[in-house]
């Protein structure tokens, strides 16, 4: 199981730490269960390298992410009080992005909730707010054409400094699955759900 | 995206409160990245349920997974601090298992070490000693024919209570598959080693 060994040098003029510090864009998408919850992993992964975490997840139910949302604050905490790890801050659209305070955001339309929840990550992407950014559940306004997709393609692209980007969710549109480094594809082969068996707390949620 | 919604009502007679006790064996296998992610990230979930987590790595090397073993083992210091969440418990190979205390670990034969591990992990899943079971990279001892797979299905299969049980890794077994409640297989689209990038801190480990 030999890893980290690339399978050639590129020819790019770059020493072996410029290439360690290239940021990395990495889609988990595909039908199959892990997709966020491997998203998280590597948050932990991040947290442990002082690298500060934001997630963003474009859900409007958010109840089935508790569970790693807790763990990762609780992560957060721990840099707070004896500084191992790295900050952790954890958005939701479900109960209206936390960065808006509106007294109608139960009524605001899905679609504008998902496009203002883009133009705040756009910007914190532009002043390299954080480290490892999770975009949980952003291919769905980007399949369904609430945000343009060449519009955040470009903002990737141009992200200054080594902040990392990883978006989940099905659907991931061609032109995201171009531009980033690292893609995987999670397909379902057996779940429990398709033999009528309920969610498990702890396991589902 | 319906989720936790199952696709039929199985006539197994048991309520809903019963089908959401069943253990859960999960597999996490094929090619691509994310496979021990996911499992990480599923004990986020798993702790913040109050589940007792423990990880046993079988590799030789176990330096490709320090940052969710240090995050992991935060959050285990969290529930000993302040009661949130759940114990939790790290053990690998790579060192020597740690309830194994011999002075000549460094000599000691791959198959056997890793046989060791998996008589411990029978003995405590006998014992319903945790909650919450990551079985690291197993599937290799096991596709290898170092550890007997009709032997760890069987064990599986009448391990007593609530115990769930997460196995990563390539080559999963047909029978372990057969005998699993969800897998999911990962699969590489694009990695940035294919393009001769170095493994990024924070992301590859």
């Amino acid at each position: 199981m030999p890893k980290g060994v690339p399978e050639s040098i590129p020819n790019d003029g770059l020493t072996t730490r410029q290439r360690r510090n290239q940021p990395v864009l990495a889609v988990n998408t595909g039908p199959g269960k892990g997709k966020s919850t491997a998203a998280f992993g590597m948050a932990l992964r991040a947290w442990n390298a002082g690298l500060s975490v934001a997630v963003f997840q474009f859900v409007k139910s958010a109840k089935w992410k508790v569970g790693e949302e807790n763990a990762l604050l609780a992560l957060g905490r721990v840099h707070e009080e004896t500084g191992q790890g790295a900050p952790v801050q954890w958005h939701k659209m479900g109960q209206g992005w936390s960065w808006i305070r509106r007294s109608d955001d139960a009524e605001q339309d899905h679609a504008e909730a998902a496009r203002a929840g883009w133009t705040e990550i756009a910007r914190r992407i532009a002043a390299a707010e954080h480290d490892f950014y999770v975009l949980d559940e952003f291919t769905y306004p980007l399949h369904w054409g609430w945000i343009d997709v060449d519009e955040v393609v470009a903002a990737l692209r141009e992200r200054p400094g080594g902040q990392h980007v990883v978006i989940t969710g099905r659907y991931a549109p061609e032109v995201l699955v171009e531009a980033a480094d690292l893609v995987t594809e999670m397909t379902k082969i057996k779940h429990p759900m398709d033999a009528g068996r309920k969610g498990q707390k702890g396991i589902e949620w």
